[in-house]
């Protein structure tokens, strides 16, 4: 490998002579070995569209020669097309606040602009990484405001998912609408209910998912840029602030909006705290209806087998002809991640000191990963697992009728006391409750028909 | 201690002879000597005031006697006056779902209602706990009910304790607006910054927090009540439902609807971890606000000393006249353990299984202690610490002409690398920005002076 | 009530006449009305015994008069006796470090010895609070002392719970070590079981937590005493140190030794830390377990029903003759709080800053908190629960015989592919494995009776 | 690209030709395209581990043929060598229990073994990966076996990277033992400290950690290895499963043993659990330390500025000149990262159900992940941080001389209430206690000059 020999504020150092980074993006690499990761392609994405508009906001303030804008703008293009893909390479695990991200950005675009300006890479004339493509920004409100469009972004993937499930859902819920079964609560027998119903709950439950992670959408899209280095704007000019709010709207189709106080825009970290929030509040769910597709499928033969998911692989190695949940057990685990991801963001929410909170990087990380784990898991959940759901009605049906919960409808005729006799009697000897009741003659053969006809019982309403 | 002998549908149980609650009570008690505490008295009143509505509601469709009925609504309103708050004694630690707390409510009304219409204690004819009290009920729609109409009730406290230091720090904001002193990013000199603004941006963010806060509502309000054991809503009358949740409605003038679903209602748990999310959110900034305040006011010769809290009580058994930061600590803590809460309660949400999430007893303990405490410290905070704050205005302005965070000024006129030069020589030097330009002339006097002018440095602009 | 008037350096401070706490409890009364708690019993006895070692080490040394060591040492027996249990009122939510805590307990004794000399209450001579019962200790070493001391002791009453859990598994586990069943994976149909190798699974786990707990034995032993106020032992004689821990260790009994390097004692929250984990550890495996006997005992009808838990309470307001495995439930409620903890234990943690770390009350509560409802718990567990399973022999034994899972019996001997082909037609048709076998006639009906003998296939080795 | 089509038991599949893999690895990539990312490197080499240890055991007890044993091995040979490293292809979040690893690993081994014995990959003959290269195993005991092995080996590698960072700090604590500071606590002046001491202490607790993760090396070592589906061994032969475990003993240099109950060994996950606690204990106090040194090192202006960390990098895009402590804030990054991941395996743990613990592969990818970060960055911070600092000696004692704190060293002399007013007096006038003692004549000169010494006060001893 060649190199070639930059400086920065701290002295020399060798760059890989086709890298489009520099200096400072080789110092970084250097310094933070830490995951071997590389930041995620919507982050990348994200701020090199800052850049883009800052340069577009600056020229139209004047303060950008447009000779060296028009030059970012074009090598942001060529990067927001994956041309420099490869040359974003410091690991997400890093300096605090980003500064080697953005500085990795910074340079590429400068080295590009230049480039492109016929100049050789490296030597950052006329086009500086600080003084121009920085111009107007610091890490600190250029990193914020990068997550924040990232994080959108992925968002935005994960809506359609989530939408996409909860059709999956619906369209079972109505093809299962039919199906009576006992439900079961604290894992007991309880009351009839149907099988259309539960999966309908799960649908609705989601959608209150979906309307909770739309809900974080405004915090994240009132930025905090033109903060610049504490939130107070200094080497932001007014104008440009707006400038750049509205490119960057236009760019992004995003709601994005000024911040009203960027000093808080930049040390408050609460609108990532929110969507994670969300998204945990989704991974609750996710968990809660992976697991009961697990129990309500188990067996075939040793479990309860109401309804079948779809074989999607053998399920072991050993044992030949089992399958397995597969794609519920895989969903459990991505549930954990981002239920574990929200202990990191919170924790390093809470880490911000004074006008900064250093710990973004590690906030990005998690919170895309989140995301990204949860968009790409939702649609197969609904498409390889719940589309293809088939369910035992004659199994449900048993299930229900040998119920001792079916007990309860005799409650109101009989009250609370004797009900619980019967129940009692049922548990004890195997004898289902109608049985029960026909033998002790507690209601006429009529009544007991009549109020043991299962389908009313799973609508209010006394029998 | 006397005791009467009272039979449920297990066996004979010896209660107290002074105790309005009854046998199911005593079992739980017996079974549950867990943590030694008793129920939040918000969760009580709220289970007692759903009875009280049920009552009247079914009274109101015909089923219930109104004889009976009015009993259990003076009855009701004899617990909502305290008369019988030591009666309420089962373990917040419990069984799953509750049963042992409604009934312990059940039974109490049951009994004072007898009493009322002349009759013993532990009887419990004409009115019975399960077929009367509990009409049209089951724990299952009745305790998520309550645990939502008591998170409602104090989360109602906790709005003006948040509005109350909100305006605290605003006040503090606009005395110490003409404050200057340099900001500190990554714990590192940094550009120039107001106090006052520091102030407003915590204002700013718990604000933020309250509107979270406040977003929960609906979620919560949105009620499940009539769903009875399955959500299915048997042994429920539609027109009950209407009914009670009208009458809770008009009881407790929260914005209270009838669930949409009431099989989701009863099984996701998503309002109480959107509540306690948005807690955790508050946590987070309270900490961080409360460490910044710590670190400002270290001191008073070996830290930052820029601000004084006030001194509420001796900081040392065996350090002399020292005064520490004790409101900030306890904020701290309470934050944490509000964050542990929501992990606690997060847990438990994603545990429910099929019809019911067991696990609402440890999800109705961490919220409301939550709450609580929360609601406890924030008008402390506000009152005893951040009121009184004081600032040292020459020891701020001494570190803003000190930091060698101003060579940010000199950047756009002589570029990053030619300031950063000026930087290092400070940091090496030990002398100020100001001297060293002065002293290689890179700008005029003049120049120097109105760009180093610190007010306007503090707000967006290219000075 | 009535008053005495108290004066501390901040001034005057009213203290209910009939208090052996004086000023600055007070103070801290007021300042911290948070979560409305007293302190564990087991916190505040530990933090008289590091009194009364103390007085009794300061008297060696010769720095203490015995006159007023022995009124301390007299006062702190009183206390341990339970005599001013009522006197001790400062919430858990508090002062960092504990300070009001420690100066509660200084205050109680010096009021008592006081008293025991013949002096009126609130004078603090000859024995003063600070002078003398807190001579050469800090908050700061004595709080995380008491601490350590009180979660030795709670943790004391643990083991035996503990032991007598594993031990109830284990008789289960004799009793029921014929029943045949089948075992499941992925809640699927797997291989042969016995019903008394889940229970003693069970107990070997639950023995490797509690030898997990006793790990954290010796760091909790070893202690930061005379450190005093930085951990450097300033005013503390080193002769001091040595006594006050060998009396400590004599009065508790506990392998109590002195920290090898005192600063590091009292910043590392490291030992709370390590057992907090352990707890969490055990917490994972309870939950395990409770959920498992959940499982297996679902039904009566619509669930597993291998085994059936005792019978406690009814189980439902609204489903007569229900009942529910209460106290499986608990016990996951529990594992759930104690998980959450840990999380806060985490965070107050790695909050330490330089030389102290202020949030150890809310450490200690939460620890404390943790190891009651755990000591209280696993009893119950195993005596109301676990002791009174019974199994369904029949209905585990029948499980087996339909299980897919006797398809990996047949591998060995006509390969996987051939084998998942039987599984598969037994999956589509509900006929079991041996039938199709022997229908398809691949193994000769000696050799199919041998390698499908059931108890066997439950202990290593290739049929 | 070309394909061959393979054949497993559920059908077709197209495989790329190329692949060493087959046709579950095929259906797995794409049942979970979840996160993009592959497989540790140490979970592969140790799943290969346990294939090559287990045909040398299947060969041993005459159950497998030495011919295709012989190329399994082989096989094993040339992945451990990194030739395959390509096609270990399968997403960390996957199949339950990761069947979909093991049947990648042996997929891989089965097609090369064949290839070696001359014959075509995809035709798994005489080779089958489920007959002979998983021979004896079940991915439910060689997944788990795997993740040890893995655990075990980067745990290894993170023990000489702690032992280098406590050498580091301990060197400072040499270099800095004459070094006289005042401590904090609460950020407050406190009583006298060495700088050499704050660095021992740190030492101290990190050996701690140390200690701690070495506890957790007997639980991973004992395998489950043997215990096949259920832990019961069924197809393993006795005298198969001592050899495995002696084997990759041999192998791998870790004291590993035969579990004493295989079940247990299945089902439980504490030996993850455990060490990913001590992985957090560690993390806690990383973070702490990595506080403690933006903290001293604050500045160089605006802060304490007792210590100067290393320049690794130009610290800010916008302010020029800046330098923040990168390494310890990527410290606290990869802490926060830990405390998460922990959550995630606790959450992953308590989810296992009955006979095995499905969520196993979240767990075996947090786990490593842990590890991986921190033993890639505890030697940046030893090397590149702490190897680096340089003290301020005069700055150190100039805030001994002006603590508050100082005043402790009277109250033994002139009593805690009159020290306190001494005490105030400083506060209140920015005079040092020496010289308010010296006007007020409250020592004599010597005395004072004796008492205030500040080595001696740095350990214990009353003055």
């Amino acid at each position: 490998m060649t190199f070639r020999v930059e400086k920065d504020t701290l002295g020399e150092v060798r760059v890989p002579a086709d890298a489009y980074y520099g200096a400072q993006t080789v110092r970084a690499v250097e310094n933070f070995p830490i995951s071997g990761l590389r930041p995620h392609p919507a982050l990348v994405r994200a701020t090199v569209l800052v850049k883009m508009c800052a340069a577009r906001a600056n020229m139209a303030t004047g303060r950008l020669d447009s000779r060296l804008g028009d030059a970012i703008v074009r090598a942001a293009d060529e990067c927001l097309a994956g041309a420099f893909d490869a040359h974003f390479v410091v690991d997400p695990f890093q300096a605090g606040a980003g500064t080697s991200h953005n500085m990795n950005v910074n340079e590429v675009l400068a080295n590009r602009a230049n480039e492109l300006l016929g100049e050789e890479r490296g030597r950052y004339a006329p086009v500086h990484p600080n003084d121009h493509v920085n111009m107007a920004q610091s890490t600190n409100d250029v990193f914020p405001t990068a997550m924040r469009l990232a994080a959108l972004r992925v968002a935005g993937d994960l809506r359609p998912a989530l939408e996409g499930l909860v059709a999956a859902l619906r369209k079972k819920s109505a093809e299962f609408d039919g199906i009576l079964k006992s439900g079961r609560t604290h894992l007991q027998d309880a009351v009839p209910i149907r099988l259309g119903q539960e999966f309908e709950a799960w649908a609705v439950a989601l959608e209150k998912n979906l309307a909770a992670i739309e809900g974080a959408v405004p915090g994240l899209a009132e930025l905090g840029i033109g903060g610049t280095a504490a939130g107070t704007g200094m080497n932001a000019e007014p104008a440009y602030i707006d400038l750049v709010v509205a490119e960057l709207a236009r760019e992004t189709g995003f709601p994005l909006v000024r911040g009203a106080n960027l000093v808080e825009r930049m040390q408050n970290m609460d609108p990532f705290v929110a969507l994670s929030s969300a998204l945990k509040g989704l991974a609750v769910n996710l968990a809660r209806i992976a697991n009961d597709l697990r129990l309500l499928s188990s067996g075939p033969r040793t479990g309860l087998a109401e309804i079948a998911l779809p074989a999607l692989q053998p399920g072991s190695s050993i044992m030949p002809g089992k399958v397995n949940p597969v794609m519920a057990e895989v969903t459990d685990m991505v549930a954990f991640q981002v239920m574990g991801a929200d202990t990191t963001i919170m924790l390093a929410a809470q880490a911000g000191q004074l006008e900064l909170n250093v710990m973004m990087p590690v906030i990005a990380f998690n919170l895309l990963f989140s995301l990204e784990i949860l968009k790409n898991t939702v649609p197969k959940l609904a498409d390889a697992c719940i589309a293809g759901i088939t369910a035992d009605r004659e199994r449900c049906l048993r299930y229900l009728e040998q119920s001792v919960g079916l007990a309860t409808v005799l409650a109101p005729y009989i009250g609370y006391a004797a009900a619980a006799e019967v129940a009692k009697e049922s548990t004890a000897t195997g004898r289902s409750i109608r049985q029960i009741v026909e033998d002790r003659q507690l209601l006429s053969a009529g009544r007991l028909a009549e109020i043991l006809d299962p389908f009313p019982l799973t609508s209010p309403g006394v029998p």
